[in-house]
C-alpha cells in the first residue's frame, strides 16, 4: 500500500505555504547570469551600511569557539540586553531572529482551535506561526493601510488567546501612537496575550507621540514586546530576536524555546552591537535620508506611496506590480512584490544607500516606461 | 483581578522541565573562581580537536554579510550535502541543529493526543518536543542500556504518529546493527513514521554489521534520518542538522521550519567542512584513542562502564554519582550527570584530547577517593 505521508501531517501544516523571502544576491545573479556586485538588493529591509565593526570583530573572536555548544542561558547577552533596556535579564527570551520568539509565543499560547487576531497587511509571520499549530487565524481589515485598532480589540472572543501587533507594521511601514497602543491594551482583557512586535522601532524619530513598548510592560502584564537586531543593528544573517515580558510569561517561553537557538557568534556580535551605538545613529541617519530620497523620487514619478516610519516604503506602481518588480529584476534590482499581503499594486523597497536607492529609481523610472499601467 | 499567566499556556508547556545542557566553562568559572583556561569540558559531546580550519576560513568570509538575511534554501549547503550523502537536494530539511529538525519532526506529525515513542535512557529532546505540542509520550524500557526495538515496536498503537530511535544512543552509546534496524522497520506499520537520529554516526568504525541510515530510505518510505555538524564536524557553536527523507515528507517539514532558520555563517561553515575529510578522519582518530584511554582509566579504577559506539562513555561511579560531579567540579572538570536520564549512578564523559582525558582521569581518582561510595 502506499502512503500519503503529506495527509498525516498536522492539519493546520497540510494546508501551509511557507513564507516568501525576499530574492537572494546569489540567486538573481545564477538566474539572470549577472555578476552578485553589479545587483542592488533592496527586498529584506536589511541594513544598507554593511557589518557594524565592533559587532564583526567579536563575531571574528566568537568563532574560535565553533567546537563548543552556544551557552544556553546566554548570560552575557542577556546582561548587556537588561542593562540596555533596563529590564531585568529573567524578562528576557531569546531566539533565533525575532521570527523565533512570534513562534514561540504561539505555541506556548495558543492550542489548536483558539483564536489569534492580527491584522489585514501584517508581517506574514502571524498566520504562519497561527497556521502551523492548528491556531484559527483571525485577520481584522486594515484602516488607512494601518491597524484598526478598535476593530481588532472588538474582534476578542472567548477563544482569543493572542493579538500580534506590528509597530511600525511591515511592509505598511504604519505605526500607532502610545494614546492609541494603550487605549487599545485598556479594551483588550487581561486574560489575552498581546504581541507588540516592535522589530522596526529603532527606526522611529523620537517625537512624543511614539510609543516605546517596554514602558508599557508595568501597566499591561498581559503584554510582550518583541525585537530584532536583524533590521537596525545589522545582524541578519546571525539571527538574535528577543521579547521582553513580565518574568513569569518569560519562564513560560524559555521552556519552549530550543536550548541553543541562538547562535555563540550571533550572541557574541549582538552583545558588542549594543554598544556600538555610533553605528546605530547612522543606520538611522541613512535611513532618514534615504527615505526622503525615495520619496522625492516618487513624487517626480507620480507614484502614490505609504508613509513609512520602517526603513522601507510599499509604492503604488500600478496594476502591474509584478511587471515592474520582473523589470526591475532583468536591471538587476531586488524589491518585494507585496501581494500576498493583499496589496497586488504596491511593491515594498528597502531604504538602501544613496547610490542604491538612485539605481533602483533610475531602474524603476525605465521599467514604468515599459511595463507600467 | 490577577492573571496566572503560566495557567493560560498550553498543557504541555505547563509541565515541561527545560533541558538541561552542560555546564557552560564561563558559568564554572564565574561559579568557582577558576580561570577558564584551567577548566576541562567533558560535557557536552563536543569536538575536542578545536575548529576545522577550512571551515574557519568559510565562516570568517561570510561575516561581510552581516547585515543581509540568509538564503532561506541553502542552495549552496544543500548542493554540497546531496553531493557527499548522494541524495537529491529535495530530499533535505536543515535545521538550527539537529534539534530543530526533531522539534520541526514533530510538529508537523504529532498532534495533541498523537503517541510518540522512543526509549528509556534516550536523548532528553525526544520527551521535550513531545510534550510541547501535548503528544503522549511512550517511553519503552531499555534492554542492556540499548534500545528494545521489538518491544518498541510492539508498543505501536492505532495512536502512533513517531518513533524516535537514537543510533548510536546519546547518552548510553549503545547502537544496533542494519540486521535489527531492518527487522524493527519491517514491523512498524508504514503510517508510523521512525526517525533514526545518527547524530554520532560519524563516529562508527565502519564495520559490516553497521546501518547508514540513508541507505534505508529507499526500502522504507516512512524513515526520516537526521545528522548533525555539532559532533565530529566540529560546529557546535553555529548550529547545523539535517533530515533525510523522501522529497514528500521534506517538502512537509521545509512548510514548518522557520525560513532563516540556519544562518549564514553556518551555512557557510557546514559547505566548507565537508570538503575537511581529513578533519574527520583526525575527528574519528582522537576519539577511538580516547575512548581507549578512558576505558583504560576505568578499569585500573574497577568502574563499570557502557561500551560506546559514540564519542562519550557514561561510567558508573556509585551510589554518589552527584557528589562525584561535583567533586569533579571543583576541581576544574565539568562532566555530566545523568540522573534525569535514569542513570543515577552514571556520569557521562566526552572523549577529550588526550591532556584532558588524563587530567580527567586525575581528578576522577582523586574525586572517588573523598566522594566515592
Amino acid at each position: 500500500m502506499s502512503i500519503d505521508y503529506q495527509a498525516l501531517a498536522v492539519e493546520g501544516v497540510q494546508s501551509l505555504t511557507p513564507y516568501q523571502p525576499g530574492k537572494p544576491i546569489e540567486e538573481l545573479a545564477r538566474e539572470y547570469g549577472l555578476a552578485p556586485d553589479e545587483i542592488v538588493k533592496l527586498a529584506s529591509n536589511e541594513n544598507p551600511l554593511g557589518p557594524s565593526p565592533v559587532a564583526l570583530e567579536a563575531a571574528r573572536e566568537a568563532l574560535e569557539e565553533m567546537c563548543r555548544y552556544p551557552d544556553g542561558n546566554a548570560f552575557t547577552l542577556k546582561k548587556a540586553l537588561s542593562r540596555y533596556l533596563a529590564v531585568a535579564p529573567t524578562q528576557l527570551t531569546l531566539g533565533n531572529g525575532s521570527n523565533d520568539v512570534l513562534e514561540v509565543i504561539a505555541r506556548c499560547f495558543a492550542a489548536p482551535g483558539a483564536e489569534v487576531i492580527y491584522s489585514q497587511h501584517a508581517f506574514a509571520v502571524y498566520p504562519l506561526v497561527t497556521l502551523a499549530i492548528g491556531a484559527q487565524g483571525v485577520e481584522v481589515p486594515a484602516k488607512n493601510w494601518g491597524h484598526d485598532l478598535d476593530a481588532m480589540a472588538d474582534a476578542v472572543t472567548d477563544q482569543t488567546r493572542l493579538i500580534f501587533v506590528a509597530n511600525p507594521n511591515n511592509p505598511t511601514g504604519t505605526v500607532e501612537g502610545e494614546a492609541a497602543i494603550r487605549a487599545f491594551l485598556d479594551k483588550v482583557p487581561s486574560r489575552v496575550l498581546v504581541v507588540l512586535d516592535e522589530a522596526y522601532c529603532e527606526y522611529l524619530s523620537g517625537s512624543d507621540d511614539e510609543v516605546d513598548g517596554i514602558t508599557l510592560l508595568q501597566d499591561y502584564r498581559n503584554l510582550i514586546v518583541t525585537r530584532t537586531f536583524s533590521k537596525a543593528w545589522g545582524l541578519a544573517a546571525l539571527r538574535v530576536g528577543y521579547a521582553v515580558s513580565s518574568p513569569s510569561i518569560a519562564d513560560i517561553l524559555n521552556r519552549v524555546r530550543q536550548p541553543f537557538n541562538v547562535d555563540t557568534v550571533a550572541q557574541a556580535a549582538a552583545t558588542a552591537v549594543l554598544e556600538d551605538l555610533e553605528y546605530l545613529e547612522r543606520s538611522r541617519e541613512v535611513n532618514r535620508h534615504g527615505l526622503r530620497q525615495l520619496e522625492a523620487g516618487f513624487s517626480e514619478l507620480g507614484l502614490e506611496w505609504i508613509p513609512s516610519a520602517g526603513n522601507f516604503v510599499a509604492v503604488d506602481v500600478g496594476d502591474n506590480a509584478q511587471g515592474v518588480f520582473e523589470g526591475l529584476l532583468e536591471q538587476g534590482v531586488i524589491v518585494r512584490p507585496v501581494a500576498g499581503y493583499g496589496m497586488p499594486r504596491h511593491l515594498r523597497v528597502t531604504v538602501g544607500l544613496p547610490e542604491e536607492n538612485e539605481r533602483f529609481l533610475r531602474a524603476l523610472t525605465r521599467t514604468l516606461a515599459t511595463h507600467g499601467t
